[in-house]
Order: structure tokens, then C-alpha cells, then sequence
């Protein structure tokens, strides 16, 4: 039985892409995903993986977000310079007989900062939650943390906190010593507060890590958890003026959220928690409004 | 002509070994080196390793230090607790009909540290220099910072800087943004200062490199510099203890020995500096004095 969308929403990251063939009402009728990441794919490249994708369903207009509209995407998507809301009508258009259209990410010229991909989650948040102000933290290889007033996006900060865990956990010497899962939750609160407490020291942690393998036989997860204690305690030691005396919402995957939400809870502040996939597809649903798609 | 040594001097690391063929007197007679290090080998191959690398010398009593002695080296020669002397008469002797003795390496109880290697580079810079006493920095991939009193190591802290200076340049993000040499000495300086006076914002500046880069064209090799003044930094910051109103002597390869030099000299830390390659050939020598090797 074929599939016949509306439109298609798309979400495209460096690693992977995910579509949903979507009635005109927002319904969900068909979901696609596939490893054809920006990352792996040359320009010309993109629309056979698309095609590829969504084969089986019948051709509708596309919008899509994240890296597929950065410099070496299918077609680049300027930043759009905040203050500004989150998503406009503009869009860039690959050259292509399909009907697409890429939502350009965010700027801020001082300090400088990009995003591409959380515009989409954060004006999802904001269509669900109309109104709100505050914080947003969006918890990836690149966690932002994004300051939200009436309506307007007027500053964010971007850490490498998921990219450096996993290249510290991957290609030093603490993967030896960093296996497992991340379950000892204890371990990881203790680091979060070291970390925040004495952050000129963080340094002087990692090995210690290793260290703590060898002399003392502490186990992998514990360390594991210790490691990623540290680096978020790091982040958030570094993120204090945006979350000091602030509502927060963590959007992000369940698991890494729910460390954010451990996190801030022991600093005592106050946050909700909601879906990263499904507030990127509201925030598609909500760009097809704001680019005046035809219905 | 074939090289005929009183004693064979080897300094076995991770990812390189480098033998020397001494005479009796301590002069070098023939140099030898290959990637056959401990990282690449299992148990049964180092014994093949070693007679490839000293192909063409007469076979003699050789001394080893270095990850040889790792539990996944040769033999496991088990780490000496500080405070201690950083060579004593101790050493691991392979099964092989080879004579062949490894170093130990040193252990501290609390905070939890170990090296191996380094403990032979400090004892030959106290050859070189006797009845020195304060704090020997030797960067690398894990830098060690030594305090040593009366000939004794009496403590240590490892940094994992240059482990994880080469996984955020090859592994994450800022990988596309940090390519090319380390010229920018001014860029350097700056983030030296910058990790030192805010240590709690070092979080925040790694993914400001790459939006530099996007936003401003900041040439890479300034970005380089500026990662690179970071992360030493950040660990100057959290040695300060190490340094703080200390004689600091400097042992390392020259190139990363005069960033260390840079940045303790901008802290108005007065250090001297001392080439590792020949220091290890010096503790070598003194090793071979301390285990009564027959002459």
C-alpha cells in the first residue's frame, strides 16, 4: 500500500536522517530513517538519498532541517542573526526537480555562535508550550543553552560536552578505563558537584580517572560516570549565567536529558523535560506554516 | 662493521622504541628506533621486536623503561611507591635468554597516580644536575608535574593535555578548524591567560573555536594556537600548586618544552628547560648503576 504525504518533514544531521510522510492535518502516516548523514554524502549526492528514503511514497513538498542546509550540505541555508524567532519564511531551495526547502540555523555575532537543527526543536517547544520564557538547554554532541524571551532566541552558548566525552571515551587513554554503561548515578552527582565546585581543577581529573582504574580497581561504569559527571559539572559551571535563578527546559534524547535533569536538580533549579523528536517535528510543522507551503 | 656494545640502552613507549648501543664508558656507539611500540605488540612479540631493532649488534645486558613494563608490556615490572628515589635496584626480567631488565615505574597512593618512564628522565636530570631540589615538569601526552626534595619524588599529578589536545584535533568538530602549524604565539599567550584568570569558562571556549572559524575566517593555525593556550592552561591552572613560587625545571621535546616555557614565563615563573631524549639516556646510565649490571 503506498504512502501519500502532504508534505514530507525531514530531519538531517551529520550522522543521520529521519523522514515522516505527514497528512495535511499533522498526522504521521509513514517514518523513514537511514545512516546518510550530511557527513557521508557529496552535494550531488543528497538527492538520491532522499529519494532513497522516502521510496514508496508518493512526491510531496519537503521541509527539512539540520546540517543538510550547512557549507557542505545539499544546499546551504544562511544563518539568520539573532535576536529573531527561531524560524522565518526564509528557506533554501536545492537545485532539484523535488520540492524542498531547508531551514536556515541561527548566528550570534558576540560571543560567535552557530546552530542548525535546535531553531526547529526550540520553535516546536514554543508552539507546544505558547508564551514560555527561559532557558532552553538542548543536551547533543553540542549541547546549546538558549535564552528564549517573547519569543525571540536573543542569546545562546554552545559546549562541546557530548563531542569531547565521546572522543575522551574513544581515542585517549580513558578508554581503557571508561566501558560500560553510564548506571552509577552516584558517581556522577559526586563529579557534577566537584566539578562545579572547583572547576580550575578539571584537569587535574581526567587522569586521575585512569589512575583510579589502575591503583584502585574502581570499576568501568563507575568511571564512566564519573567522567561524564565532570564534564557536564564543566559545562554547567560555565553555563551559570544561564541557568542561575532561571526556568529551564531540557529538550534532548531520554537518556542524556534525563543526566541534564539529575544535573540541575542537585544545583536546586527547577526544570521540565521534553522530547527532542518530537519537539523537531513540531518545529517542522510549524516552519510548513511559516513558509506559507501550499495546502 | 658490526656494533659490539657493553650494554644496550632502550626507552620503550607506547607507540615507539628507540635502543641505544652504549660502551662501558657511556658513549653511544649506534642508535636504533621503530614503531614497534608496546601498544602494537602482545606479550610473545616483544622478544622478535627487540632482536629486529638491534639487528647487527652483539647481544649485551640491555635496560628498558618506559610502558614496557606495563601489565600489557614485556613483563610487568610493578610500580614503586613515592616517596622514593625514582631509580632503585629493582627491575622485571622478561622469559627470554635475552638479559633483559625493566625499570618500574612509580605509584602514588593519594590522589591516585602512576608513571612510567618519567621516573628515568627525573633521575638523569638529577645526574646532571645534583642536589637539585623542586618541581620537574615533563609534558607529553600525559604531562607529569614532580615535586622532588633531597633526591626523593615526594609527589605527582598527571594532565591528560596532549592525549587530549590530539583527540579534540582529530576526533571532534574541531578538527575542521584547527589544522596547520602552531606559529600564533600571541594567540597562544592569550589563551593561556584567558584558561588561567577564568578556568570555570574553559567549557565554554572550546566550541568557540569552531564558530571563530565559521563566523569570522580566523586563520586555523591562530585557532590552533589559541586550543592549544586553552588546554595548557587549564592545566596550569589546576597544577598551580606545582609551580606557585617554585624552580621549575622543564623536560620535554623542544617544541612542546618552549609552549610550557611560554606560558610559565608570562606567569613570570622562572623555569629552565632540559631535552628529554637525553635525559632518558641519562637515567638509562644511572640505572644501570643502581641494578649492578656486571661491567
Amino acid at each position: 500500500m503506498s504512502v501519500a504525504p502532504d508534505w514530507i518533514a525531514v530531519d538531517w544531521g551529520t550522522s543521520n536522517v529521519r523522514a515522516w510522510a505527514m497528512s495535511a492535518s499533522g498526522t504521521v502516516l509513514a517514518e523513514a530513517h537511514s545512516a546518510d548523514g550530511m557527513g557521508t554524502l557529496a552535494r550531488d549526492q543528497f538527492e538520491g538519498a532522499f529519494r532513497r528514503l522516502t521510496d514508496g511514497w508518493v512526491a510531496a513538498p519537503a521541509i527539512a532541517c539540520g546540517m543538510v542546509g550547512a557549507r557542505q550540505g545539499w544546499a546551504e541555508a544562511p544563518y539568520r542573526q539573532i535576536p529573531c524567532v527561531p524560524l522565518g519564511e526564509e528557506a533554501a531551495r536545492p537545485e532539484s526537480d523535488l520540492d524542498v526547502r531547508i531551514i536556515p540555523g541561527l548566528k550570534q555575532r558576540t560571543p560567535p555562535d552557530v546552530m542548525r537543527g535546535e531553531e526547529t526543536q526550540i520553535a516546536g517547544f514554543q508552539a507546544l508550550n505558547p508564551n514560555w520564557d527561559g532557558v532552553i538547554c538542548l543536551p547533543g554532541t553540542h549541547t546549546k543553552w538558549v535564552q528564549v524571551s517573547a519569543g525571540e532566541v536573543v542569546s545562546f552558548q554552545t559546549f562541546l560536552t557530548g563531542d569531547l566525552f565521546a572522543a575522551l571515551t574513544e581515542h585517549t587513554v580513558l578508554k581503557h578505563s571508561t566501558a560500560g554503561e553510564m548506571s552509577d548515578e552516584e558517581s556522577f552527582r559526586a563529579a557534577v558537584h566537584d566539578a562545579l565546585a572547583k572547576p580550575e581543577r578539571l584537569a587535574a581529573r581526567l587522569f586521575g580517572i585512569r589512575a583510579d582504574h589502575l591503583l584502585n580497581d574502581i570499576p568501568q561504569d563507575s568511571l564512566r560516570a564519573r567522567l561524564s559527571g565532570l564534564l557536564i559539572g564543566a559545562e554547567l559551571a560555565a553555563a551559570r549565567p544561564y541557568w542561575l535563578g532561571q526556568q529551564i527546559a531540557v529538550i534532548g534524547a531520554p537518556g542524556l536529558a534525563k543526566l541534564y535533569m539529575m544535573a540541575l536538580a542537585a544545583q536546586g533549579v527547577p526544570a521540565i523535560e521534553a522530547n527532542a523528536e518530537r519537539m523537531t517535528l513540531a518545529g517542522l510543522k510549524r516552519a510548513r506554516e511559516c513558509m506559507k507551503l501550499p495546502t
